[in-house]
């Protein structure tokens, strides 16, 4: 194998590639990149076991020429180790040979490395086949989907299936739910109704296909009982999933409330923000307490002290109360909606309670409140 | 004590006095600060037993009321807490009250914090006595003999004397040196030909100090054998000395070389940083072959492979020449010279070799190498 490469398109590829890279993997090759020089150009797969990415940098781009002095072939190299050469190389150019299957030689005009490398025969099998049928989503679409709900997923494996985002396709909805048991995101987007099908796909992978899209107004995706495949623009990735029924069923959100606040998101998250300060531990309990006179967000902490914080853009239906919440969940819930305003239903002190975007139903967050002390 | 206050200037008065504090401490005292509102303004004191700074808030500054309302008293509040409350207040001005000895209440128009407090008595008694024969240096003359020495003093205390920066005053030089026994920075100014002390000051400590000097122009500077004392603007920070005498003589720095390398010095931290990119470890190995033909910055290593470059902008004069080094040492120390050339002079191939500024020869940096592979 032989080429000459535009660095940047090199540089991009590889760092497409690299997401699926982890700093440790007890099978080395899972720590390489098979790269190999095809008719179409330079193809880059990286693979963790758990997800695989394989993405096309293609010979011409825009009329412009990106791959040149070319000879086909293959190899395997280390992920780490060729990304930050490449990266470091300051030439527009590089170029990079195989020598006796075991040197990469890769050299822009000043530098000169030589990289161990083995035979890309070496590399796991990666299948690439669709894995049922195929449908479009835009990447807005799926973004908005993970972005909102990723978050609230278990982020230790006591319980792996709540590490997924339960991804669900009925009755022309496509429905990602996302829970740690204490909170639970949910968002929806409209898709094909003949679509069916629910799979379970780990929230932090998803988090990190999505960083992917720049660039890409839609994304091919396909899925059946093992695996999910994301396609879009030169690039394929495909996740395993996480067998097993989610334990949530579609009916879990609460539909009538006693009490309700409309407030300001960016006061609702300052106020939190500011009254947390003085926790001691990492999961800050902060009150509401709400009356049709004033509605005050306090914090109380026996070492530190106390904070309380007065609301002033609100509006509040309903007798008197009061509920106390880990901070963190509230604040990740109302930045998720990304709203102006923000509407908080409650049934009562100890019942979950939803927090939602007074424009956009396609969105709703759910919490359990804490015990107050 | 009762007070309201520019929230600005407080929380600048704060962050500075936080320099001293540290995230743990076994004395609870030395978590808190002192606040003291007298007749010159509020004193905020901190310290960790190792270093203390007292700052002063001037009840006006530039003309503009920083203080009113006030009314004398002092407190000790968790430092750590105060620091954050008051750095997340909106308002510009933030109202301080301590009410039965226990309680701080502070407000801004929007929020009120009650945060534990404790009489300022239980306090250590701190010593803010001039340590010695007080003298003025630039604040400019200060951060270098600290920026240009610091990185080479010892980061770990298996030799805590090598932990400090030895300030030597001596025939009308005040000289820094650090060395970590690999290596050795050593900075000189020129002081007052009647001053004569050395003193071994903890590093860390003084490139914290340094960081402080922002908008003054000098600092008075007195010690004795226990203590230094730097004072700027209405700052005062005093740190312990760590006795004994520094190992190091003056006459360490070799006078007499063979071979002199100048190069570029953007040009050779760039080849290094590339080639040390190959690297496993934690201390790169890198080596410069030299000889009248060509300059070559090159690593290697058995598990990843070898990179080399060439360097352009070169003058050698000497004999063929091979020497590997710790690439942090020689990276580190071309920074701190800070000069757009640098000259390398070496005496053979196992002997140290020193980094110097072409054009400045106060500061000398010298670097023992490593054995080539």
């Amino acid at each position: 194998m032989r080429f000459t490469i535009d660095k940047n398109q090199f540089l991009k590829g590889l760092l497409i590639a690299g997401h699926s890279i982890g700093n440790k993997n007890p099978n080395p090759m899972y720590l390489c990149f098979k790269l190999e020089l095809t008719a179409r150009g330079l193809e880059i797969t990286g693979s963790n076991g758990d997800i695989t990415i394989w993405t096309l940098v293609p010979n011409v781009l825009n009329d412009k020429e990106i791959i040149r002095n070319s000879s086909l072939g293959s190899t395997l190299v280390n992920a780490h180790v060729i990304t930050e050469v490449v990266r470091k190389l300051e030439g527009e150019e590089v170029s990079m040979e195989i020598i006796d299957n075991v040197i990469a030689k890769i050299d822009d005009s000043k530098a000169t490395f030589k990289l161990n490398c083995i035979s890309a025969e070496e590399y796991p099998h990666i299948d690439f086949e669709k894995a049922g049928n195929p449908f479009v989503l835009s990447c807005g679409d799926v973004s908005a989907l993970v972005s909102q709900t990723a978050f609230a997923a278990l982020d230790k494996d006591t319980r792996p299936i709540l590490m997924a985002i339960n991804l669900r396709a009925e009755g022309g909805k496509l429905t990602a739910t996302a829970t740690d048991s204490a909170r639970l995101s949910r968002k929806s987007v409209a898709v094909d109704p003949s679509l069916r099908f629910s799979v379970n796909v780990p929230a932090k992978t998803l988090a990190d296909i999505v960083t992917l899209f720049e660039g890409n107004d839609s994304v091919e995706i396909s899925a059946n009982a093992e695996k999910i495949i994301f396609s879009f623009g030169t690039t394929l990735v495909s996740s395993r999933l996480i067998s097993g029924e989610y334990p949530v069923s579609s009916s879990i959100i609460p539909q009538n409330f006693s009490f309700f606040l409309e407030v300001n998101a960016q006061q609702l998250l300052g106020a939190i923000d500011r009254v947390s300060v003085l926790a001691t531990d990492h999961a800050p309990v902060v009150k509401l307490s709400m009356d049709d006179e004033q509605v005050e967000v306090s914090s109380t902490s026996d070492q530190t002290g106390s904070g309380v914080e007065r609301l002033t853009t609100i509006q509040y239906t309903g007798e008197r109360l009061e509920i106390a919440f880990n901070a963190m969940f509230v604040t990740q819930a109302v930045r998720a909606l990304g709203s102006e305003d923000v509407v908080l239903s409650f049934i009562g002190e100890m019942k979950p309670f939803v927090i939602r975007n007074p424009k956009d139903d396609s969105v709703v967050e759910l919490i359990t409140p804490m015990r107050t002390r």
